[in-house]
């Protein structure tokens, strides 16, 4: 828990905030998570979990979820959606979890509702000054291991809930992907959020039908194949076309 | 706090759930609330509040909601789905009702996060069955007064969350009406969602395109004026066309 300013009062011990950030690299979802170490029947383990924390006495919990993401993984600026409250009495039924957590926050530990945001955001250069400082990483979505408490059910959940956030707001889904994307880019981020494959010549047909997706008179540089059309998301045509 | 079994025991006092439950009557949409009777500053008062409580140890939110609703209003086999957790700070400010409810609680009362559950019901006889005995009463949303704690910000975060599920998943709205509805109901209802108002003969051709509502052979009876068609949803050819 590094940063964790020990002078501040937590409002109690049941109610956590945790926060989803998924990003695309062009071939792959990612989610931030961060590195856990504990001990536990004498032993020393090593695993992941979401960033996330209990919440202070004095902030709301939109606050708690910033507040946390910073402390824990340096991002800030970053856009963060509450998509649902995670309350299961088995939550902690893990002592590993439990124990960590105590030792961590040096309190007793019992039944904890965590609130869980989600963040869609661009894994860019910026983005990526100093997560190794703060033990946190970008895992790939089918490499994700066994978490801490129930994060990897949140993280099923964080997906389920992206589906019908882009369903009802298609422009969230350039928020993964850089300000130029090809089409295949763009392809391969609907077959990622959609878990299915796509036709590459209804996907162009579907690209012509979008409006807000403007081709750029500008195409890969240096690659082998034969060199992309690059793509830009208009946000000004998005928002009157869905008026 | 009628029905509540002293006995069990609360899982903390940082938890509770609160439902939300909407119901259309043809003409306006209501909210399901209970009567709140306590005293403040050795004067009575009496307000409404959401059905809701605190969660028991061994219940999940999902449980706890149902649980709740059936205590608290005698409804039951009704459909809640979580929509958004309240944890403002803020949310205990008035004394009012923090005395409330730990005179109700028998215990301490300090920051309390609500998960919301939101439903969408048809009002019909046998929703209103017992309904008095309760001290629960359908409100016209216009007519819903100061209620306790934030349930007022909850009431309106439920309707825009409705407006967005509507968007995703439009059966939803006939939830609300009975199995049998003209097509002035089921405009009005669309007023209500949307807030807007919604031209007669451009709703008629919105319906003939809408594919899942069937005419029916079957007239309004005994209506002053012209006795209007009515409709039903067709949930078998409303799940083709979405699929």
């Amino acid at each position: 828990m590094r940063n964790m300013n020990e002078k501040q009062q937590l409002a109690n011990n049941h109610i956590s905030v945790d926060c989803v950030v998924i990003g695309f690299d062009g071939e792959r979802l990612k989610v931030l998570l961060i590195k856990r170490a504990g001990e536990e029947n004498g032993e020393i383990f090593h695993d992941m979990k979401l960033p996330g924390s209990l919440i202070y006495m004095d902030e709301d919990l939109d606050e708690a979820a910033k507040r946390v993401l910073f402390e824990l993984t340096g991002l800030k600026n970053v856009h963060l959606t509450q998509f649902k409250a995670f309350g299961s009495k088995d939550r902690t039924k893990d002592p590993k979890d439990v124990h960590w957590l105590e030792r961590a926050m040096s309190m007793k530990v019992e039944r904890i509702v965590t609130v869980a945001y989600l963040s869609l955001v661009k894994i860019d250069r910026a983005l990526n000054r100093g997560l190794e400082e703060y033990q946190a990483e970008w895992v790939a979505l089918p490499d994700v291991k066994a978490l801490a408490f129930d994060h990897n059910l949140i993280i099923r959940e964080a997906m389920a809930f992206i589906r019908q956030y882009v369903d009802a707001n298609p422009a969230a889904l350039f928020d993964l992907l850089p300000r130029k994307f090809t089409a295949l880019q763009l392809r391969r981020l609907y077959e990622l959020v959609y878990g299915n494959p796509i036709d590459v010549r209804n996907f162009h047909k579907k690209i012509a039908l979008m409006g807000y997706v403007m081709p750029l008179d500008e195409r890969e540089q240096g690659v082998a194949h034969r060199a992309a059309r690059y793509y830009r998301f208009d946000k000004k045509i998005y928002n009157k076309l869905r008026r």
